[in-house]
């Protein structure tokens, strides 16, 4: 998830977008001196993501906050669960407790949606992506959920993997040009995915020794003619329109991965709650 | 949207986060020279929302580029309109493509989710509140959303507006100690809500002077009664398990405002791609 | 007064300020080791506010001073009274002395002058509002004073009230038409504050079910015809060239609010030294 | 007053306080088509300081603003006189107005009162200082008025200029190993002033080659005989309950300097306004 | 070089911890009106980086300043050779001044001694690598510096690079343990790299299946049997204790990689002046 | 060092440019739940400085580490000597051990190098300076290191001293002019250099009072003859070209200073490695 000291920042960020010039309600009625405690409660199925996220949105705002962790990130919880306990200040936990819930339930979501592609395509050995169409600035967070649903991580960003596209390629003259113009400039350390449209070129592609051929929105028969015709030379990522109905017929074609936009920009937020205990 | 100031710290953070120590690709094979024209294309029918947040992205990353938009925030757009144009560097254009739609295709689907509620409950009279079930740091982006979706803002934080809940009755003693509380502490300009969860406290709010009360997970008929006792003198909320097949009932109880927090923290991105024009 | 957070980097700045490069006498001549022990004794007759603040200087310095309070924000002292105790490193004692004082001496002075106007218009019924010409950046801790001594909050910036003048009124076309846009745009727990400059514009705002009427450097005999015109419908705010000399008879024409600018630009200074201990 | 780049970054954090989620009643009345002009007026006598920063808040909230200056830095003016006049986007003008005229209105406050003091002393020789005793964060500004005003600035902070106090004389055992062990450590380019209590203090002082000898709380006619005592050896900088009333006495003592803390700690804000243009 | 927004907030950085409160010597003598024409040049051979960037830090202080550059990155220029002109406020472009000519010069001295390493090996095949060992915070312009010296960039940080080491492979039991683990966790487009130290190490990593193998510190007779042994299934990094007298002969035994930490931690700074031009 | 607040800033910013979106081979091989000791070994002779800064890197990473200091900023250290010992998770170590060792050995390099210097000039009471050549935002640390090597630092900025150049002389159109001008605007505890090319503007700056007077580029013999006309009257600095070689020589010729750029801008990293304890 990146250093602690960025998921700080962010956090103190997103709290002092909630909090403003200061909470008018608990600031009138509390004397700052009560004390609560505040259980988190699924109420769905879902997939544990950000458990310490969560916790550090408490602790960010109040290092005295005792916060009790009953999950772990990638466990499976069912309506009811509880998931974690906070207990202290009662008018530090109701400060943070929107913004602490807003991170958690958008991580879990992410993963409890990554969960069930990576489900669906079970046996087929079958890797499922994440891309970069995620939140902005909350990518880091995001792509740890994905990796906690079971999913695996797609580049971070346009900094740690190479993608040629049409335009590289039309700007290069040719797949191999591309190819052959960033073998030269990036670090040894990184391989070098080429997007294909057609056969066509997903012969080229091979031909200049790309490391990772893309198969970009293609019928289900051009991917296994493309697997074939690949032979293990390449790993193969198919991409576009993949849904929870198509993931498993998409992943008989023998590609390596399967990318999916929809496991971060479109995840539901999970349903989960804090509920605070009564005071006799 | 707040200040644009901030809007464009939160764009270049969402740049850093993408571009990192630099696109390998991009870097590697074009010279730098080439210009190239790209247009951002509905793939379904949505709401455009935030084209100039769409357009500052581009802005950021160069202000040379020509950005010309072909739609405004509020209108419908179906599959295979066009929303806007970009020209100018093509390195720059890749370098914010994804950052931008990333912002974009967030917003268009909040206003586009929003809308499908406002069209619901027309005729009601009956306005769609969002929550502050938002995602963190964005909250000022998503909740412009909403509005251009023709839904109403709720208070945009703890700052801005008096919710008064269970923990803060139970601190106080009771709904009116809580509401005299606060009504010695606030700005003139705040008014007071009293979350309820039936009729009993419901008249205590009324009472206590309240000038907006919500009635939480109710059900609908508790609801019709509650609008009834109440009789106008206060605004009443309905806040808790709205979808879009029950919003309608829900309206019809006599209520003021519906909440839905799914607005912000479960749209579904809008599908909105940028199509690069082909080079002869 | 604010996040915690945004408060400690305030902080941070301002000692990064005054610290800048390092204090160059102290680091020659202490060796660091040396400890002290310091009391901040107030030398006027003042109402203490910010204590907290105060201490938070020395701490975000260095956290291993110990702060002892001896009076509380909302206390009255007198010349010679000793506020607070601070022991530990004497080099980040006399790192943080100038700037601490800095801040504990604004606040104190701003609430010792609200305390003034209330204190003036005792038994009334009227509040003491202040407004937003406030000191840039400063405006959490100033507001917070003010409250302090006794005052009342006005909205704390442009976000989180309505403020309806002159050029809101022309470009709206009547003072009815501006507050209908306003209804129809702002979330429901906003009131709406008309500005009138005479008793015309009384009536319209009136009319126009404005929530509080401004009467913005109005005689006195005006407002009183205004307080009568407006008859308990609406809250009244005189505002415009109150001193200490006239806020009584002000407060006698039967507004609910008057406030007043110079309670934070133009509020001295209160008197309070840092005296060490003599080391024997 | 430092660097420019800092200067937007605080006036940022100033417009952000004040705007913070949006300005609710321009957004909802404006259509943002509106354009007006404003002119700055000043209600009372004052010495004109900061009319570049009084720009660059409007420019930094919008730089198409027209902003034409009528007067200069250091120039006086009276009621009535015109300051200044911006021009353009009536919604930019009204969201910068109030947070343009804090920071004008401070700044001019501080050049009047400072150029109240360096009137009084006219003809003595005597300059007068500013302190360390200025508002947190705002330093540089205020510094800078004071300077305009006619005064002079004392060192920015602790890390340019070396003051030995009495905790420093007492960790280092005399006044002359402090001196000493200063002297081996800062840059050469850094004068070294001594506060002195008493005449033996001064002799102490001037003993040990102190550059600047401040008296500190002494009578006038001590003050004499240490200036006597110095005999131009040294620069003697007088300080402590300094007045209007009182300074030029204590100029005629023969003191090179007097240090005012009111100077920037308890200045008024001068009394100005922006008034609108009727419209036709 | 990373994002242009990082660059300027890092020039920001520079200007103000050279300006801080104020240029005094400037400020006290130029009017500000003054004009001026500046000549960057040459004082050695020289290969120079970083043209843009010494622009942009006369640009972020004055974006009126005209610059005109006379060479570009990669070429080399000798003594006397002009860079670089540029012209316009006198006081603006000696406020600029030092901290551009600290920007250039280092990277000016990181291309040169990375460019004196790839004369060194011409011929041979072998690419010269630089290392995390760089300046804090100024790695991506330090990266460049060396891209244009002709050298090849390693991974830029622990996130877009593999490199397997002792303490990894203690902890995953064994190298192919170690390649195993991190196989199933990263982005597929990431290259594994393991250290080893002798031949032993060098058959468990291709074993493994590394995908590139770094001989740590090996004698030249030891590195050619590890190249024989590689048999080409994996690229080959040198590194340790290379220095220019060795280079060539350890680019003898047929690695692909040298990389070289004093390209970054040890380069001295290139020696260049800015002249101004007399006035007449 | 400037305060603590800013350096965990700027340690902060150099982990994030490391350790980016993770570290891909900790986070893969090692459960996080692993102990190390890591022990920092001298590789050369070398001058300790900044091993406060060195433990602050891990402590900022994470607090619960261990951190053992075997020597002392200013203590010379041989080949094999131990600096200090870290202990705890070993993730964490492994993540800082890059940041850490790439400021510690580039604050011993130039403690070391600028020890060499001092070493030159030993008996001969003349004092090396640094200069304002150092790395952009990094300031701070260089010139403490070079205090800890025994050198003296000249001024911090163009904010804390006053060196008048050619061109400020020929604006103000002779040095007297620019010293008058000069002394009127600055604070009283500022010295002023003036920077001279030959004896005739050494006799200028000495009639205009200046309190330093550098010598720039000149010979030896010159420099002598600059020192005698001098006369004890001013401080004098000698500046230019200086080399290890010639240093001693330049200071035979009477000068207080010689200031030297290398320390800063040229000085090589001391050799200085973790070395992990074997587990058994």
């Amino acid at each position: 998830m990146g250093s602690d000291v960025s998921l700080k920042e962010l956090i103190q960020r997103a709290l002092d977008e909630d909090i403003g010039s200061g909470d008018l309600t608990t600031t009138a009625v509390l004397t700052g001196g009560e004390t609560g405690v505040a259980q988190a409660v699924s109420k769905a199925d879902i997939i544990v993501a950000g458990i310490d996220v969560f916790r550090e949105v408490f602790y960010v705002l109040d290092p005295s906050l005792a916060f009790e962790a009953y999950s772990t990130d990638g466990r499976a919880a069912g309506k009811g669960d509880l998931l974690a306990c906070i207990s202290g200040s009662l008018k530090n936990i109701l400060l943070a407790e929107r913004v602490a819930l807003n991170f958690f339930q958008r991580m879990c979501g992410i993963a409890t949606i990554t969960n069930r592609y990576v489900e669906e395509v079970q046996g087929t050995g079958v890797r499922i992506l994440d891309t970069r169409k995620t939140t902005p600035t909350l990518r880091g967070l995001e792509k740890y959920a994905v990796k906690v649903g079971g999913g695996t991580n797609h580049r971070f960003g346009l900094y740690d993997g190479v993608m040629i596209k049409d335009n590289h390629i039309s700007a290069a003259g040719s797949i191999s040009n591309a190819v052959r113009k960033v073998t030269g400039s990036i670090p040894p350390e990184i391989k070098i995915e080429v997007e294909t449209k057609n056969l066509r070129e997903v012969a080229e592609a091979l031909a200049a020794k790309a490391d990772i051929i893309m198969l970009d929105n293609m019928g289900q028969g051009e991917m296994k003619e493309a697997v074939s015709l690949i032979g293990g030379k390449a790993l193969v990522e198919a991409s576009g329109n993949v849904t929870l109905s198509n993931v498993r017929e998409i992943a008989k074609t023998g590609v390596d991965f399967i990318s999916v936009g929809a496991l971060t920009h479109s995840a539901p937020a999970a349903d989960i709650s804090l509920v605070f205990e009564n005071k006799k």
